[in-house]
Parts: C-alpha cells; structure tokens; sequence
C-alpha cells in the first residue's frame, strides 16, 4: 500500500518574492511533489497555509502517513489547536514527520520534540553535507559528501540529543551544523534535513531529493503490535499469575 | 558554592489521606528536605502547590539550582504560565530538573521533554530497582539491584529515548520499566525516577535517597562557556576570514 | 533480490543430548532455517562449527549478507582467524550479525562489538519479553509482551550502550535483561537477542521468529554510497577549492 | 584523594624531528605533564613506550586511574599483551582512557572500542572546533568555538556510535570530525579527542587542556556498587522468593 505523503508547505515567499517563485515555479511544495513522482510507493499530496483548515482538516491530516513540514515568515499564524493535532497524530497515530530547512522553529517542532530549536544563522554561501552514518536507511546511496549552495544554519543548535545523527554539514565561514537527525516521539518517527532556504536551489539537488525520499520510507509508520497504544493504561490484573 | 536546590510538592494527599501524613511526617517534601540535610553541598528549600504563586515565584524559581517536582492529583491546576516559566529555567539557564514518581504526568514532564508520559499502572507490590548504568555518576555507589515495595509503573512508557538509561525495575506482577533515565534539553539536565508513591515508603529508602542525592550533583547546572546561551543567533561576520 | 541468511550452529549440544534433539528435531539451525522457509525475500543456508572451514569458507561468508550465530560449549573452538574475518566483513563490507542467546560469550560478539559479554545466569523460568521500541522495525508487529519459558539470562549484562533497546525480558526469578539490543560496527548492523536455549522452546515462539525476521530484514547491508568504504583516506586535495 | 593520571607517550617523533622537540621540549607528554601540574586533585605520571615493560607494568598500569595514549609511528611495536591489561583495566577496573589524536589507530584504541579507527587525513590546517554539547561536563566552560591549526582529521570517522558526542570540528579544506566523543565499556569511560599532532601547537592551547582535564575528571573510576563487577555471575537462587 501506497505512504501518503502530504508536503505542507507555508507559501508566502513565493508570494512576495519573484525570485523564490523562479527557483520553484508553482512554489517548493510543488517542487517537492514533482520529484516525488517516480516514487511508485508514495501518494502525495500538497497543501498550504493559505488553504481552508490552514491545509490540514482532519480529513486530511489524519489520512496522512508521513508529513513534510516547511514554514518561516509566518510560523506564528499557525493555530494552536493544529500544532496539537500534528502532535497527536505523530504521537499517537505514528505519523512521520519531516520539518525542512526553516520548520527548525515551526511551532509543531518545538512542541513535538520538546525544544527551542534555536541555531546559529547567516548568509547564503557554500556548505557540504557529510555523510556520518552510512549504515542508516536514510543515507542509503548518499555519498560521502555533496556541495549545496544554502543558507547558513549552523550550531548551537539547541535540539534534543537525535536518536542518530546521519548528516554534518560544513558551511565556507567555518561553521558546521548537525544537519540531518532523527528522533522518535510517541509512536512517531521525526527527521529533521537543514537543506531547503527559499532563495537556494538545494530542492533541485539529487541528493537532498534522494535523501527525502529516503527519509519518507524510514518515517511512514511502523506497524504497531498490539497493545502499544500510546495511552496510560490501568491495569487490573498480573501478567504473571 | 552550594546547589541550591528546590523541592516543588503538590501536598494534597497528606491533607486528605491520614496514612500518608503517618508514612511521610511534615509531608513527602519535609522527608525530601530531612533527608538532603546532611549533604553540606547542598541548601535545599521546600514549596507547595498552595503557596503564593503555586511555591514558584521569579524569586524563588530564578534562585534554584535544582528542581524536584512531585505531583499527582492536581496536575491540571499547575497554571500554564508557571510551566512556561520552569521550561524556559530549564532550557535557557540549566536549571536541573527531576521529576519523581507520579510527575510523569506533570505539565512540566511533557512540555520540557516533549511527550504525553504515558504508562502502565498498577497496584501496589514488590518492585526490585536494577542498576543498568554502572559507570553513571548517578548509579554511583548503587548496588547490583534493590528491593522496594511501589506503586506500579511499567511499560509501556512514552518517553522520549533516554540520553542514559540508568536503572530498571522488575515487579513481582511481570512488568519492567525504564525507570531511572536522563535526558538534556537546551542547557537543563532532566532526571526521571519513578519511586515515591504517596502510600509507600521509598523515600524512606537509603538507596532511593542516594540516587536523589547522585541526581541532584548530576543535574546541578554545568558551567557554560561563552557563546552556549540558547537563542538564535544571527551571525553577519564569517568565523574564518 | 534475495537477501543470503546463513545459519551458523555450533551443533554440539544435539549430538550430546537427546533432549535438545527432541526440540530440534535436525538441530537448533534446521529449526531456524525452516521458520524462515516462508520468507521470500530470504535464502537461507545453514552450517555448523565441524563443517570444513568451520562451516565459513570464504566462498560461503564473502556470500552471506547476514550471519546468524549461535554458540555455546564450543566458543574456545572457534578459531581466531574465522573470528578476524567475521569481524572484517561486518566492519568492511556491512554483513549483518546476530548473535543469538549464549553468542553473546562468543568470539565474534566479544571482538565486533569491544565488550566481555558477561551477564548473569541462571535456571530456566517463566520469562516475559517487553517490546521496549515499537517504531523500530525489529519490533513491528510484535504485542506489548509475550511469555518464554527460558534460561535466566540477566543484568548486569557488559555490552556497550545499545544504539536502539527494542526489548526488555523479566524472569520470575527478580531479574531483567536489556534482551534485544541493536548496534553498529563500520558498516554493519548488529542485533543481539537473548532467547534461544538449547533445552527450551523459544525458537519455535511465533513472537521470536517474527522477531528473527524483522531483525535479518533490518540487518541486511544498506546500500553503501561512494566514499563510503571503511578504510583510511589520505586526501591530497581540499574538498572545497 | 587525586586522580592517578598516567600518560603513556610513544615519544619517537621527538627523537627523529627536531621541529618536535621545539615544539614540545621535553616530549608531548611532558607538556601535558606541566599543563596539569596546578590540577591539585591529579597524580600525573609520565611513561613511554621505550621505558621497561613499554611503560606499563602492572605496578604502574594497576595504579592508574586514567590513561592518556598517544602512538603513530610505531602502533605495531605494542605487545598483544599489553593490549590485553590495559583493555582489562578498563573494562574491569573502570580506568578512564583517554586517546589523544593519531590514538584512533592504535591497538587499545582498536580493541577497547571495537572499531577500526579508520578516517579521513591531510595536510595541516585552520581547524575551529565547535561545542556541540554545552552541558557535558568535559565542555564546561568551552566557548562556543575555538581555532587551532591541525593535522586533517576527518570523517568518514569509522567508530562506533557515541555516546555523546561533545566537539565538532571544522577544517579549511572543507571537512568535518565528530572530533570529541564519549563510550563507556565495561566499567571504565572513554574519551576520543583529535587535537594533538606532532608538528602543531594544539596542546599548548588553553581549550585544548582545560578539555584534557575536564575529561580526566570525567573519566575517573565511578565508584562501583555492590554486585557490579564485570563478570560472568552463576545465579543459584532466586532474587526474590
């Protein structure tokens, strides 16, 4: 059975700026979903801020099995009541979740991951991706390294300690960054990718896509076994006897 | 210079539950404090829930080094700013955090580690505290495994993985749990520990009072160097030129 | 494409005890090979400590992608440089290693990993399994917890800090066991897990085999890209000119 | 009472180059000999590979609380045997081990950890590490970042997962080294820290040394509980009854 895949995206910049919509005609998440498209094993879907529900009925959020989340200018125009149902869905339901690039401090990553998700930042310039954890399925084919030109993101990055670290990044003014990391929450998998600036072309690298791409199939949910539910339960009588 | 620590104590059961008054005299905070007295490092300070700005006013949460936190039946009267403002102690001063027993459930559990703190629950019985971490300052002096006799809390337990796992405890009904684990967020040190049932006496327990002791030295704020402060960071220079 | 399973069995216990051929009616390996007969994806082969090359001659170990092992009164046996060249083909070229129950003494286990390997043990009980993990994809499918009948196997247990704790065993006796851990060695992917005793059931426990299953599944090379081979690197030129 | 701090040096370098010697007059090990000297609470020792016993006999090994080690040249002249006590002291007698630099290759290195040690290399250069973990007490008091010239030291980095990884570091040519990481094994804790090569400066720099003398203090034996010696243990009766 197909990951449905829904790509939420914020869609202003592509708005204001004409620059960003020459990088990404139609904006990143239709970018996102284009490249997505030869995944035989994916459903995808995209949806943005501006839309009813601010793109996320329960209609549609509770039929997704792996959400991507990009946002920036306007994390805070994002309602409460849907940050908790993204976390009720990643915690309960096991949806993935894959905040890019800016979602560093999206409401929904702070709230999932318990974190401010401050980092150091700076401008556009060179940065390499390192590969740190070959063995992972996320970094399946990836190299040892590849060349991104992306904005400045870069450490102190206050997050949890990852579950594993799979990617480094060095950036040209002598920075690095924990760049790519998972976490798990509840019954959900969370991988965080640094790569996406609106005004860089880093969505266009194969790399990042594979890497995506990866990232989907690891995050779609685990098949729980019984009894896992991510409840409090009471229980009555022993296991043993 | 000494940790300053504070003991935060819901102090309800012992105003409507004689048999808890009879096991913890002055209340579970007073044994909490009688217990730390001989550790000269240490000034320890008790609050409750029914004190002026529910025990944690600036004055007092901006002046601790360390918080224990103990609560149960009013979880939900714990107002949302109060959380904010030890989240925020937590993450952006250090301040160390040891929820004990029943503040699995806590605002502050959830809200600074990012997970609901689910459990299984269950009746009171023997319980035996497996030390699994023997090289961790907090296990430091613990023996093999000890016996007490608790409230049961057992997996399935929804937390996020623990940074160390330090002690697992096997109950007489066929349950386990994680339940001595660390974990750091921002530049706050946290320490789950799941005995301290109102109605039982492992507080009372040298062993569990060692740990609390090895705890509160571990969770003590590290000194930070220069830079480390948790915010974002706009940085216009490069760092190599 | 099939991913190559080869059984190694010390196969010693069934020639000396009848009992342990009545529960493994051709051998603890022939048992595990038929469990597995279901699995498409898989092509399994078995061999023992008294076959030519101690059952690995390279033409067989250069062809396995994970490498199941049991051992036990034999361990001594096993020759140092078959030791060396399991090691190698985990670190170097990513074969999967799953030491089952008394591996956790042997040679490969104590070398791949660094660790003595010591545990405590005991008589044969009532055991329950926890699954600890339930979004690893060892753990998919698997309840809550499920009873063995198994030999005490127990904490302290000398491993190095699990990359992933998927399952957690309680004994009738008081004890536990972080029973099912995952780690990484250069390119390969490690599972240890401690059910498995040659006069007890555990291998025909549909919960075990699932488990087996899941974990040769998981365990099967990633696909390693370019750079990416475990070897020192002398590089001449800068990455970023 | 002082932590007994042994550095074992190879000490042949110095003898061969003289750009060594006026780097580090005397030897490195005697620089980081003078650099703990106002360390009250440290014992140090200096040993080299060419003193009796290569340094280490037990008189001197079994006295020791932590073990500095640096080797290159001549990693193959250590005795298997002497491999074999210092991996024992650690994993037995919880000795701290502390391998600086071109260590990842040596012999202890390679068998305490389990691993390779293999890892990018090349020409000296600007290197920033960068604090990735502002609450681990070896980066107590450690700056955001600070600037050394070194040997490249880079990943792919094949060791295995840390436990915490503490320093990140940057390099000119467009690398990057999870450059400071913490294991445990057995009793004993372990700390890898690049910085160090023969014909650089870095163990003259004022981060480099408060960092060697936050990990000593890190690294000093945990005082061990009850029960928890590293062996194998025959349980005879139940815990509980």
């Amino acid at each position: 059975m197909a990951i449905k895949v829904t790509v939420w995206h914020e869609f202003r910049h592509e708005k204001t700026h004409e620059r960003v919509l020459e990088i990404y005609p139609g904006g990143m998440h239709a970018c996102i979903r284009d490249f997505l498209s030869d995944c035989e094993d994916m459903e995808v879907h995209i949806v943005t801020l501006d839309d009813p529900d601010q793109g996320l009925p329960d209609s549609v959020l509770n039929d997704t099995d792996v959400l991507l989340w990009w946002g920036h200018m306007a994390h805070s125009e994002v309602k409460d009541e849907l940050v908790e149902r993204v976390k009720n869905r990643v915690y309960n339901d096991g949806m993935g979740f894959l905040p890019i690039h800016s979602a560093h401090h999206s409401k929904p990553f702070r709230a999932i991951l318990g974190t401010t998700g401050n980092l150091a930042w700076g401008r556009d310039q060179k940065a390499i991706v390192w590969n740190l954890n070959p063995t992972h399925p996320i970094a399946a084919g990836i190299p040892q390294h590849f060349e991104l030109f992306e904005e400045l993101y870069a450490e102190p990055f206050f997050i949890p300690k990852p579950d594993d670290l799979i990617f480094g990044t060095w950036y040209e003014d002598g920075n690095i960054l924990r760049g790519g990391c998972t976490f798990t929450r509840g019954l959900g998998k969370i991988f965080y990718f640094h790569p996406g600036h609106e005004f860089c072309e880093s969505l266009h690298n194969p790399y990042v896509q594979q890497i995506i791409k990866n990232a989907i199939r690891w995050a779609a949910p685990t098949k729980i076994g019984e009894g896992m539910e991510n409840k409090c339960i009471h229980q009555t009588e022993a296991i043993v006897r």
